[in-house]
């Protein structure tokens, strides 16, 4: 079987994370005796430098060509002053709104063995397991007018949602929920915004045909406070764009290993794009340190939901645990008695295990 | 001299702890020789079942009428089913916007001897002490337009601002940062927001007057990381509304005591409305167990800050950490070996330190 994969290795480490990952697809395809067709197209700042646009046609074409995407990371400071529109970010906003991926998955767990990472006290992470579902398409990142008024004297950006924008995202967190603890928390901040009154209308309508699924709808600031104070508590958590970009971030940070999360943006059909939760990391580019977990776990979410190969998929997972397990230790993750080791020892240490 | 001072004691807790709070501003009063009025006006859930309306025109009035006003909590199940225009939430929004307090300040610092009740390990939480200064009148919260679209089939929210909104809170951070450690955290999403960019704009502009202060800016998600990553990084943080709205109530649990945080919203030259961070409580109303010394706190904010009573707001700071530090602790605060005291007994315990 052949399949395609658009590989979109962008910016800071986001190249020397891809290139494992893209060692680790190369022996998953040989494994199973594929062939598997492996491009690599431009994004980000990268794009920009060489084309002129963080988002080339070319990039945009190969990647809905494909059964799946797997992104590094985006950004840099030398892109920084650049006008909103062809910074790297706007590469990645693009490719998402370009794919409709409209559901951000991002798993969130505890590792054992890398507790003494987290910021938290260790008998709070005990259970730890959640999936952030964040909506990716909509919301106050792509509203309109997004825009200077009255001459430069006042400024405005929208927070708007067809009813069909929530249907889906908030169907695909009662889905996930159903293989899981089954439940569903919603976050909203229905005592201030309308948009999240609907959303609450429409999370209460969805449940009803999920029987199994309890759900419970929280306001942001609240889910801001109990993530830290009870995050075992816990299952799906679905909520809007902006919502989603802040709460996944905080919730990254809980486990201590932002170094190990990945993520997984799902449409309705098209490729998937997989990306790595922690950012570019400008400051450690290039010196081999960078920890390449993240991007094999979103490797194996991109198995797992783009091409339906769930067992290789959990053979990575397990492979990744059995390296930690067994003391290897990324920089990142590194206490002050272990030696760490590099990008590329990490990589081969894992695939030697899957 | 006669100062004139209205409390809103509101929902839940909000009658109990604001009772306490009046025993203790006649106690300053009575300290300073001075005659204040001190009348009580509805609001919230309260002001709804007798008025039908969560913010009664007399209460404006009065609030208006006034040198400053302090606010208990409103809001709890009961009124939860109400249409938004009545909730009790509608009323907090209300007063803020009819007295134009557009920068909520909310100090966060550990206790010593409450590091305990903290859910991050003792060691991050070593000189915590940062004020969270909120836009408060304006942005997502307030913005038109805010409504139903296309017959219920999409829904909008409006994030506007006019320069003059940014301008005054930024100025107003500056300010309080020249008193303090000298440092200014913006937070924003300037990689997605126009809004986002104006005010980031603003800040530098802003600065420009401040040569002694440091200003940095940063994005929206990762300030939701190092407010637990690095808390004591933090100096003075100002942001947008909503913003504010989630990262105050994410750093206000970081110390573990969010029954210690009072807040302040300043508007230019009008009475200030000060209230405790801590909501209504619903589940604890009533049986006498509420910390009152958020409440007690707050009224120090409204001495220094509404009537210039610098020392008397001093006094009351160092007798609620004398009354700490001598080991006293309301249950929301007491360890498992300490028998938890009253809100009546902690509050003549701290007033007979003033
Ligand atoms: C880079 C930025 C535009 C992006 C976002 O806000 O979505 C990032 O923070 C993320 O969460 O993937
Ligand atoms: C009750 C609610 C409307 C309010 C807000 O969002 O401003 C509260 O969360 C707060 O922070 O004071």
């Amino acid at each position: 079987m052949t399949r395609h994969i658009t590989i979109l290795p962008g910016d800071g480490i986001g190249p020397e994370v891809t290139k494992e990952a893209r060692r680790l697809l190369e022996e998953v395809a040989q494994t199973l005796g594929e062939t598997w067709t492996l491009e690599e197209a431009l994004i980000g700042g990268a794009a920009y430098d060489q084309t002129g646009h963080p988002l080339p046609p070319e990039t945009i074409a190969k990647c809905k060509a494909s059964d799946a995407v797997l992104l590094g990371a985006v950004g840099g400071p030398k892109w920084d002053h650049l006008p909103g529109d062809v910074r790297p970010e706007a590469g990645l906003l693009g490719i998402r709104k370009q794919l409709g991926v409209f559901a951000n998955l991002r798993p969130i767990r505890t590792w054992p063995g890398l507790l003494l990472a987290s910021p938290l006290k260790p008998e709070l992470l005990d259970g730890v397991d959640m999936v952030i579902v964040r909506e990716l398409t909509g919301g106050l990142y792509f509203g309109e007018p997004k825009q200077r008024l009255d001459g430069g004297n006042a400024v405005v950006d929208t927070l708007h949602y067809t009813r069909h924008e929530i249907e889906r995202v908030v169907r695909q967190a009662f889905e996930i929920a159903q293989n899981r603890r089954k439940k569903v928390t919603s976050v909203d901040k229905a005592n201030v915004l309308e948009s999240s009154r609907m959303w609450r209308e429409i999370v209460q309508e969805t449940a009803a045909a999920f029987p199994d699924v309890t759900v419970e709808p929280i306001l942001v600031d609240s889910a801001a406070m109990q993530l830290i104070q009870r995050p075992n508590q816990f299952d799906v958590v679905v909520t809007e764009n902006m919502f989603g970009d802040i709460l996944s971030d905080e919730a990254a940070v809980l486990t201590g290993s932002i170094g190990m999360l990945p993520s997984a943006s799902l449409g309705s059909g098209g490729p998937g794009l997989y990306e790595p939760v922690h950012g570019s990391a400008p400051d450690i580019a290039g010196q081999g340190i960078a920890n390449p977990l993240a991007g094999f776990l979103s490797v194996a979410m991109l198995l797992r939901h783009s091409l339906g190969l769930e067992a290789a998929a959990t053979a990575i997972e397990d492979a990744v645990l059995a390296t930690i397990e067994a003391g290897h230790r990324t920089r990142d993750l590194a206490g002050h008695d272990s030696e760490p080791v590099g990008t590329e020892e990490m990589s081969a240490l894992v695939r030697h295990e899957v």
